[in-house]
Parts: structure tokens; C-alpha cells; sequence
């Protein structure tokens, strides 16, 4: 089944240990977009500037997914400028850059409206939430946030949560969107927040997706999945944007939803963040394989199972 | 089979969110012990002060813990007072008296000599070394350190690895032992010191273990325990000696040694682990059944596996 998503698609300058990028294709939904592929068909919506060329459009057309609702601005596109020489797993940011993006209005093309999954990416939680309502028939929704939300634009962040079933945060933003510093408590009061389910991303260390209760208790339990010790980590840019495209792309392409079915959707998460880290930007994402990904499932498999 | 452990038994003062603790029973040895002695019969090789009493005996004798090898000394026990008021995951130390430890010359009693599994818990690399050379007939010794002796001991503890068939030290121990911040290259280099396998506890994320490369690359891959969420962390002192001691005490109860031995070990070790962290110091540690033991081993199964 097809996924709509809504987000960023950006130009990121990075630099990182292994070297310097300038300008290369990024954003949330360009992340997302292209791990989702691997799965099922994706469908864009955002805002691009002039800067936006044929080299760019090759990335997504190659991947087969649907640009009908990337709009053309007049203006330079999202640009994003950080380094991760310290720390790996958190980048500092240099620049941001609205550009087209700082006036973005998400327009839905009326080929995207039989789309039964949803993914809001990292925007305002005001575009989220017109994209949310704007596409009341989809039968599944999920979103990402960030800490800049959190703090400043918490009572629209709360309208999106409602609307949710994923939520999909880091272990930073789990905590600082409960106000509480331990994670299973965090998780529940999250929970309490609208989705059905959180996964709290952990990088290096996997995910863990809570369930909010049922008042039966079934199938409450937390779930994780691990992330693979990567011996050479070229770019963390985009993995969590990766993790959420192969955890709802796999979802969407399958027939239905039982609790085994997120399970495998976590470890599909964790292993297509694994492989965006392998190369700067989206450069290892635009040339897998199907079968290079089952084959990185199994490694995830045979990296914590007992038999 | 037996296992023989030597490190500190030492009087806790530790303060944490949940409360404050006076001069409870604590050290390395016996949070290993105590752990391992759901699964085989332990020994202890320590020292102790006058202020050891009935009352901390008892918790040895009443887990049928061999205390032959516990010297008493006159003069007061090793005695640590630290905080976790901050940070659950890394304890402020506020005072650190050796008092009889700082003259510790182990004594191996002759009724310990056929113990086919050693423990050399956290102590001078030098002493570790003296206790291994002492007991040449053992299968399978593990070994623990801290940032301390590989900073400032570092020629000692290389002798001691050398020895060494498993290490257990936590992510930035083994960072800092191999000054590599990569955790996969820096586990390669720690392997090269010496051990056949290395695991490197990751906290609230759980464990890590790395092989040896074996000529023939058969079972060399990593395999990660991971630790269950916990809604109540209370008191974190001792998770890292009780993992080991899970570990180790399940596979010296094993008839034999196999990978899916060791993967299993993993996975008792963060249990004894997520026990210990949810009461004040031994308080949890103590009052143990194995069926207990047994049911959380299936909950970490159920968090991670897939079907």
C-alpha cells in the first residue's frame, strides 16, 4: 500500500570524521522516501527551490517514487549545515537555512489521496497537522518530531499527538517531551499523549517501541531492536529519518498488521539506519538491493537471537 | 563446576534519587558472588576488616557461598561512599578507603584449588595476575578492570589480559583501553591483548560480545543482550558485577560450552543485572529464586525476539 509523506527535502552540508560534504541531497522525507522504497510505493510532498536540478529529481525517479507533490519554488531549497566531529551521535549544528521552506504550504496532489499510510515528518506541527486532517481516510499515521517543537511549540505539537498511532523520537526528546528522566515512565506518559504506540530511537544502541495498554493487557510489552556494531560510521545524517522509512515502509507492504509484523518492521527500521550510516548523505541508500537488505535482517537476527 | 572469585567485599554509602543507604554490604566479589550462586557453587577469595559481622556473613552463608577464602584482618574493611543524584548511569565517587584491601595479598585455600572457572573481579592487575598464575588447572577465567588501572597500570593489566579467556568491561573502558573511539575497532584491538572474547556492557542498553576471529571465521560474529526498560532504577551499584556474575555462574553450571552457551550467558548476565538495580545495594540480589531468575529470562526473550 502507498505511503504519503510530508517533510523536508534539503541540501546538507556535513562534515563528519571521514571527511566533507558540501551540498549534498538531504532532508527528513528525502531520507525517508528513499528507505521506504525499498518496500512499497512512496509518494512526496514538499517544497524545493531552483537549486533543485535534474541530478537531484535522477535520486528520487530512480527509486521510482512519486515527486507529483514536490512543489517548485522560486528561491533556494532548505539548506542544512552541521558536523559530527566530536561526537558521532549528535551533530552540531552551522547554518539553517529556511529559504522556500520558511513559507511552505503542503498541497496533497488528488493522486495521493487513496494513500492508506501516513508519515509526517519533522515540520511545524501546523503543517502536520493540515496534512493529518487534510487526509482523514488513511489507515495509518505515524510522525517524527524534534527538540526544537518540544520546547517552543508544545500545545501544536500536542494537536499532532492525538492524531498519531506512531510516534517515532529519540531518547532526548522521549524525556523532554514527558518532563520525566526515566524512559519507561516517559514512554507511558507519551503514550498518554494520543499515539499508540512510541519507538524510541536509541542510535548506536537499536530502538525500543512501548505499547499504550489495552485494557486487557495484551501486547503491551516493550519491544527492541538492536543496532548492528558498525565498524566504520562514515555520516549518522538521516539514520533515524532511514529507520522510520524501512519501519513504515515495510509496514505498509504488508497484508496486515500483527504485533510480529512491528516487531520485524523495528528490525527493518534498525537495519536501514545501519546502512545510511555507511556513506555520506544518501549515497548508500540510493543503490541497495532487496536482497542486500533481507541479507542485513538476518545479520540483526543472528546479532541477538538465542537459537 | 565451582568458580573461585577474588576481588573486593567492601561497606557501600550511596545516595541515589530514590534515597540514601549507610554502610551496606557491597564490592565486586560479592555482587558476583551472590549473582553466580543461583547457578553453581561459589568461592571467595577477599579480605575484610573488623567491622564485618554476623550480619554481612550471613548474606554469604545463607546463598551457601564459600567463604574460606575471605581473610579477616584487623582494622576496617574497604569502604566506598558515591552518588548518583545526576545520573543513574554514572556514580560520583566521594570517598574511595581501602583500609585492609590496601595490604591485600590473596591466599588461595587448598580446598578451592580445583575450582575449573575463575573470576578475577576488579582489584590490582598485579594481584589478578597472581591469583591466575596460582591457579593454572582452571578451564575458563574472566577478568574485570576499571579506567584506573588502565590508565595508570596499564603494563600490569596487559599481563593480565593476556591470561584472560573472557573480559567484561563497560563501553568506554574498553574505548579507553584500546584508544579507539570505534567500539567494533577498539573490541578488535582489545582482542588482540589477549582474550578470546570481549564483552562490553553497554548500562541501560544492554551487552555486547566480541570474538576472536578464528582462522576459519566460524563464530566470530557480535551478539547483544539487551537490558530490559525499567520503570524503577534504584540503586545501579553492582549491575556490572552481577552481569558478570549471571554470566559467568550460568556457564560454569553448563555441561558444556557451545556458542549458544555463551549467547544465553549474555542474556542471564543482563538478567542478574536488572535484578540488582531494583532495590538498594544486595537487598534484591538476595532474596532471588531461580524460578524468578528463569521468568525474566524469558521477558528479555520476549523484548528482542522476533517470533
Amino acid at each position: 500500500m502507498a505511503i504519503t509523506v510530508v517533510g523536508s527535502v534539503a541540501f546538507d552540508s556535513i562534515e563528519t570524521p571521514a571527511g566533507r560534504r558540501e551540498r549534498c541531497l538531504g532532508g527528513a522525507a528525502t531520507y525517508f522516501s528513499l528507505a521506504a522504497s525499498y518496500f512499497t510505493d512512496v509518494r512526496v510532498i514538499a517544497v524545493v527551490g531552483e537549486d533543485f536540478g535534474t541530478k537531484e529529481e535522477g535520486v528520487f525517479t530512480a527509486r521510482n517514487i512519486d515527486m507529483r507533490g514536490i512543489e517548485r519554488a522560486s528561491g533556494k531549497s532548505f539548506f542544512w549545515e552541521g558536523s559530527y566531529l566530536e561526537n558521532l551521535n549528535e551533530a552540531k549544528t552551522h547554518a539553517t537555512e529556511l529559504n522556500v521552506f520558511g513559507v511552505f504550504e503542503p498541497k496533497i496532489p488528488d493522486a495521493y489521496r487513496d494513500s492508506e499510510f501516513l508519515f509526517l515528518a519533522n515540520i511545524d506541527p501546523v503543517l502536520q497537522r493540515r496534512v493529518r486532517e487534510a487526509m482523514p481516510q488513511v489507515k495509518l499515521v505515524a510522525g517524527d518530531t524534534m527538540n526544537y517543537w518540544i520546547k517552543d511549540h508544545k500545545p501544536a505539537l500536542l494537536e499532532v499527538l492525538k492524531g498519531l498511532d506512531v510516534l517515532l523520537i529519540n531518547d532526548t526528546e522521549t524525556r523532554m517531551l514527558a518532563q520525566n528522566s526515566n524512559l519507561v515512565q516517559a514512554a507511558r506518559s507519551v503514550l498518554g499523549m494520543g499515539p499508540r504506540m512510541l519507538v524510541v530511537k536509541h542510535g548506536e544502541y537499536g530502538a525500543t517501541a512501548f505499547h499504550r495498554a489495552s485494557k486487557d493487557g495484551v501486547g503491551t510489552k516493550p519491544f527492541r531492536a538492536p543496532a548492528l556494531p558498525l565498524e566504520h560510521v562514515v555520516d549518522p545524517t538521516g539514520a533515524g529519518d532511514s529507520f522510520a522509512g524501512g519501519f513504515f515502509g515495510y509496514l505498509a507492504s504488508q497484508p496486515e498488521l500483527t504485533p510480529a509484523t512491528f516487531r520485524r518492521a523495528m528490525f527493518y527500521g534498525s537495519v536501514m539506519g545501519s546502512f545510511t550510516v555507511e556513506r555520506f548523505g544518501t549515497e548508500r541508500l540510493q543503490e541497495l538491493s532487496r536482497r542486500e537488505i533481507d541479507e542485513r535482517f538476518h545479520l540483526f537476527r543472528e546479532l541477538t537471537h538465542l537459537d
